[in-house]
């Protein structure tokens, strides 16, 4: 099943989509369930909105594969690194990605994330999986010499725009229809192929994420946890287009502006 | 005037304080002003939360206090060095600090917090005081061996329990009601005093953060910043009680517990 957060006319609205239409949903799922009001609309006559706005966090995951660790000169981690990203960096498929003006050099991060469903704390990992709503594409965008000075990272993954979620959101019911240890993941930009992985090369799983995640933290419904990038990340400019893509669930596309 | 927001039966409300007493307000000051019930509590009738949830985060800075950066063998930074703390982590007064089973070294932290009234960004130096709802006092719980391991300060900064607040929110209508630029701060375990400053060592004054901090994210109404903390940053242990004060403002205490 797969669930947008688009507009229509005035509205914000959740739907699931079936073709290409949408039925529109009678409230947020995260909170109320699938019960739909019956209406359509059609694909092309709304606006895709990022799918979820994380009512706490979006946790960013450093260096999960080893490409990527190794094109950065660093070393696998011992332990997942954690890092936060506000829900004022987030935004939807078309939003621009709005280059900020302090810095030059603005890469792209292709990445799964995951979308937690309920108040969790302390997950075992085989249990991982009750507290998943599903899953999205997101760009961990990333300001490098922010990123070099501050070793916090807060600034250089952090900034408004920096975090472009979505087409839709996938809640699988079956491996099937969508396996998140093995789904290919590409970034394009201006449609040449900058990265191309699949999650099965992630260091740390998914259930070792949320594990390590909520020993820290709560995490509470709608938060997001971006599962790493892959090697081939590089710079986007003005004007570009930059497409991240997670096989089985859509692409994301954003325009890149400096203002 | 001094904001508390607090538990009285089953309700969660917020009061101006009026000398042991609170008179009661209508709904969130934050979004709905200050319309009194014209109802009154005792203080000693009710239990403090922390006077501010964040809709979206706090935003603590390092290293503001050149005796701090001494202490932690740092530089003092050419700019305001930023790291996020989730809203998962802010508790209230007299609520206990967890310490985390991952870390044996936690510190105290007493500092000044900034409490934003309005949705902001790219704020001016000058005009900083526009976007200031109120002031309270934060204790920043650092995990010292995360910290050091982990650059990023997440894990460090924003284990859950690690954010007290309060007691009260102060807005002040005048520089003798409440100055921010010239406060007193100190933090006291077990009575024993281990950090004593002054808010005007600060090395990036409170508009020099709301504007550095606002050129990268966007600020939300209840968004905290942290100021920084001085020196004398030291151990706090199970069993301990350890009271954040800012002079004008009031004294945060919180228990000290390992589960």
């Amino acid at each position: 099943m797969k669930i947008a957060r688009f507009t229509h006319h005035d509205d914000i609205a959740y739907g699931v989509l079936d073709g290409e239409e949408l039925v529109v949903l009678r409230s947020d799922p995260l909170f109320a369930g699938f019960e739909t009001t019956g209406r359509r609309v059609r694909l092309d006559d709304v606006r895709l909105l990022s799918p979820v706005i994380p009512r706490s966090k979006v946790v960013g995951i450093g260096k999960n594969y080893a490409d990527h660790a190794a094109e950065m000169n660093s070393q696998v981690p011992s332990e997942p690194l954690m890092f936060f990203i506000p829900n004022t960096a987030v935004i939807g498929p078309d939003d621009p990605i709005v280059l900020p003006p302090w810095d030059d050099v603005i890469h792209h991060e292709a990445e799964l994330a995951v979308v937690i469903s309920r108040p969790c704390k302390d997950v075992p990992v085989q249990r991982a999986h009750e507290v998943i709503f599903g899953y999205t594409v997101a760009n961990d965008v990333s300001a490098r010499t922010a990123q070099r000075s501050d070793t916090t990272w807060a600034r250089a993954k952090g900034f408004d725009t920096s975090c472009p979620l979505g087409p839709v959101l996938v809640i699988p019911e079956s491996a099937e229809e969508f396996d998140p240890a093995h789904a290919d993941v590409r970034c394009l930009v201006d449609g040449e192929v900058r990265q191309e992985a699949n999650t099965s090369d992630m260091i740390f799983s998914i259930p070792e994420l949320i594990s390590y995640v909520t020993s820290v933290c709560s995490l509470l419904p709608g938060d997001v946890i971006l599962t790493g990038t892959p090697a081939g990340v590089g710079e986007i400019r003005h004007g570009e287009r930059v497409a991240c893509e997670v096989a089985g669930i859509g692409e994301l596309t954003n325009p890149v502006i400096r203002r």
